[in-house]
């Protein structure tokens, strides 16, 4: 009982069938030299910068006043390092692209490197202010939850606080134009979280989502601040625009605007970028809403049909 | 075309109002001497607990019943150290919390480590018992899943089942008054499995969830024996009364109870802690229900509407 | 404080009764000497495979024509042999299972060795066309959502694509009727996308799920060229037929058939297998579907009831 070497001499001509679809099938390789940003250093990245926000948590345990600097100080400067390199390959890959993703298309003018380190910098100063806006959503999801034990407990394990952070972080990145980074954060997050939040939605302070599993909120969202969301909502878009050619429009507002104080229950969708949903309304559980809405609406579903069951019910359900 | 490294000169102020960021806002920071409960250390002890429940399925593959009692009794004396430490720190912690997070707020009259220690003995002495358990959670997916091919498949891959055998080990520790780590160990399984399980909640025998993502069950929802639940199914709260200061009352019971051989279907929402859902009930696809309803009732959504596409509608959708 | 060793001295007692419940609750053991798949090393294989099909996005990042032969070879080389001993092992335990887990209830007479790398082989030669069939949902991908920048990006981060690229994979795995594995893969990428598809449902090209947390696609769906289908959607099993003893009949269809241009908007439920969505049609978000619909049908849940909120309401949601 063992496995036939000699079936193996098969492999080389199976390997050059595959090579040989690298070119007739050339959309999904990237066989050039310009290296691309790495998902693995996304991810210590985002971790870097969560221990910065959140420092004793988690990585390092016996933090005070007296050793915080240091441990703050090498972070940082590892994270300017491990940015400017992250940045600068997202920036060259951008320009190639243009180009039909030859890599030689880069523009031998522009110095990658120099542009992703300003964004660096740049990104590294908004981090005293996110704190603050972070603070402010994790009183949201204490004052929103009653299941809540402690401020500890949020910033330990719920993945609405996390969603969230990974989001006001790629929002900023999106924000200084740094390409494909902030959603490659996004999307490991939402593989984290199953909270999907596109990094362009401009979400408002004290949004708590609760479980978060499903909800979906799109790129040109606007939610003001107050807002409280469950599992399973999405903020959507309903349809699309389509050019003369017949190709989607991009670039236009397609997702709805939510406005101070709403809340929205599980499995609910709110689509359109016309929507409006006025402040202070409660949009019920599983309702599916295609326009807008004034200021104090409840909506809810029809109340469901009830019936009883009959023997022959029984067996089949 | 390199980076500008005067440009990192910058970085030591940055440092320092970052570090003025946690005297501002200190909500957000644990900055004291007392070791919080690792997430790593309760993953580890998961997986530990799993190998000693369904032995042979995953780390150890040539387990028999010659060699399996050095295998377990090993694990189940690393257990015992390992929960030991992380319930000392759990109750440390939860005794300086009330203090306001102060380390040195512990009680100097508490050992914590001999609390922590009976309450991992307390904990492991439920084992034989949680195998039976769960061996009848293995049956009831294997009955109620035409396309699980064998109990094997399903101890492997079923999230469902990986879900309610991490919620019958945290609601063991909830019971046992361990503070965080029930919750820490829930919200694991919540990001693996995507079926968020509060460790409160009470779930009676032969319960199967299928598929599973998007499941929510609250901390005080109360299901009998015999329960099935499909995916994006919430057992959740109405709304949260309040105090006279506008506080969320905590404690409370805020969510459903099912009885006997209820059947809930995909993206189902009940809601209240008054809600008791009838025994041998249906819960249709997409029903959102807030009332109580008889046993034998079968709930469903109003038919949808239909109509036509015309031209138009082509075009936009 | 200190932990009191001579309560360690509780432990073997107590393992000797955790060995005891090997014995009375044996359903949920493995021990023999068979040994079964490892999870690990599907999802070493899984990421292999995806090396070969999308190269230069993940692992290796500056492949080219010139080196990129090398590459590939070696992780063919290597793919054969981990699926030859995979595919070995889970032969040999599906035949195992028969006689009722008795690992010596193996077959003498069958070489599963030999049995595993004709699998192997056979499996690995359809790589060439499943990169054909994944490049044109690549496609469907941008085509379909205006916040897609770039094809690169859909490769690197889009959950949608990540799920149908394990799916196109189990589902030859299914194919050449390799036992448990294919769905240790589907569960893994379930986990990962929050994306369930079966690896038994037969899926047509340019397909394109956007979002996908909580999607779940059932083992005998049947699903025609261009079908798009949004986060939480369900196409999945009315009820089970049940045999003269009460258990669930499998081998049935069970799951919809859905035509060709069909969109399916969030949070939907389309269930049992006798319900055929005609081409071209719209099934909008949240509704549930039990009957067929002809070609060209609009399906909306009816309008939800509005109301204002009085005072009273304010308090308590």
């Amino acid at each position: 009982m063992a496995t036939d070497l000699s079936r193996k001499e098969e492999l080389p001509e199976l390997t050059d069938r595959i090579i040989a679809s690298y070119y007739d099938v050339d959309l999904i390789n990237h066989l050039g030299h310009c290296p691309l940003p790495s998902t693995e250093a996304v991810i210590e990245i985002a971790e870097d910068l969560k221990e910065v926000i959140y420092p004793g948590y988690r990585r390092r345990q016996n933090l005070h006043h007296g050793n915080v600097t240091y441990h703050i100080g090498d972070l940082i400067d590892g994270l300017h390092d491990k940015l400017t390199e992250q940045f600068a390959r997202a920036l060259r890959h951008e320009d190639s692209i243009q180009r039909r993703r030859e890599c030689g298309g880069e523009d031998p003018n522009v110095d990658y490197e120099a542009a992703g380190q300003l964004k660096a910098i740049a990104f590294l100063e908004t981090l005293p202010q996110l704190r603050e806006s972070l603070a402010l959503d994790v009183e949201a999801a204490y004052d929103g939850d009653p299941a809540a034990k402690s401020f500890d407990e949020i910033i330990f394990c719920y993945p609405g606080l996390d969603a969230i952070t990974n989001h006001r972080l790629a929002h900023e990145l999106y924000r200084l134009d740094v390409p494909l980074i902030p959603r490659i954060l996004s999307e490991w997050s939402h593989s984290r979280t199953g909270i999907d939040l596109h990094p362009g939605a401009r979400i408002g302070p004290r949004f708590f989502i609760d479980h978060g599993t499903g909800v979906v909120i799109g790129e040109t969202c606007e939610i003001a601040g107050d807002v409280k969301i469950y599992q399973g909502v999405t903020l959507g878009a309903l349809s699309f625009a389509k050019d003369a050619e017949g190709k989607v429009v991009r670039n236009t507002k397609r997702h709805p605007t939510i406005e101070e104080g709403v809340v929205i229950y599980a499995n609910a969708t709110v689509l359109g970028g016309d929507t409006i949903v006025g402040a202070n309304s409660v949009i019920g559980a599983g309702v599916s809403l295609y326009e807008s809405i004034p200021a104090e609406t409840i909506v809810t579903l029809n109340k469901p049909d009830l019936r009883f069951r009959d023997a022959s019910m029984k067996k089949t359900s």
